[in-house]
């Protein structure tokens, strides 16, 4: 059993800025001769989250404005605090979650075909966004 | 430290069908003879999600009159792409998450007494759907 | 590689009570020596979360009122099974998630500076709330 660790920065828009991370999974799994164990995906920050979807050109329309009509662009308690003016990301971010675990098996990860796993950036400025790739196994 | 797997198939019946994972969780961490180590469940597919709830006949109706409130049956953009009328099933299944982890103590998971670990199909037809479960550890 | 556990009992008020477990996981990953591996923290029972959020005043006030609107309090149908009210506790805790696993590296969470793991207790009453670290790495 060992421990690697992968590290990416990614250009996001913000605004639920949807970004497909299937490329860095495999390439990640590749070079480190993955196995058998578990894979762990995180975003370190407060205004992005990580889930799974099918990564096509109606969900990526779809996802934010669902995501709108649920935790709309409006004045928080948070924007005073701070004045960034971000409440809306951060508590998009809190509801969708900051990681996922996916096991792995013979170096593959147990997911669906049309199942992407994708980070997504709710802030309301662009950012270059670090996202960590953990894998335990053999 | 070891890696275990386990794969179920479950026939249900979409719109989000509710089905308790625990004598499944409790026959493989009893079959491997599990000790100490961490269980990961997790639902291959982009129409579905795991979560815990208390298992009992009105939560089995609350759980999806609220998701039902909060992401409504209607026309997304997602169903021009594809034409199978299911843009609801993959926005409810992102929102709600692929997978869980659950600590595991003396063979047995670190989970309340009224906690169940569920798969929740958000498909718009019936499905034999896959779940896989992945224990590490000793 | 090892596992180890660490409990706490935290007062919890309810209604989206909010409580930064940062001190814990610090305390938790500095006793046990750790290095490299995965930590999990779960909460076990059906009516509290966890997730990660920027622990500021303004969010505290922020989240708990996002709830609020989501899955209001009102009577669901397990408030008729089971008559002790918290329908939307359980709801609320369903959505949310229990658990999170964050890899550790050197010793330390990837976590953000700003982004800090919360337990969110969404009873309608005062618990002893019981929440698990669960940690396996070197």
């Amino acid at each position: 059993m060992r421990n690697e660790y992968y590290e990416i920065t990614i250009s996001t828009k913000g605004y639920s800025d949807m970004h497909d991370l299937s490329s860095h999974i495999n390439k990640f799994l590749s070079e480190i001769n993955a196995n058998n164990g578990l894979l762990t995906i995180i975003v370190p920050g407060s205004t992005a989250g990580i889930t799974t979807i099918e990564y096509e050109p109606g969900l990526l329309k779809d996802f934010p404005e669902l995501i709108e009509k649920l935790i709309p662009q409006k004045r928080y308690h948070h924007d005073s605090t701070w004045g960034d003016g971000n409440g809306f990301s951060h508590l998009r971010a809190s509801l969708l979650g900051a990681s996922i675990s996916v096991p792995v098996k013979n170096g593959r990860p147990i997911l669906g075909t049309w199942q992407q796993v994708v980070l997504v950036d709710f802030d309301n400025r662009p950012r270059s966004r670090r996202v960590v790739f953990h894998y335990m196994g053999n």
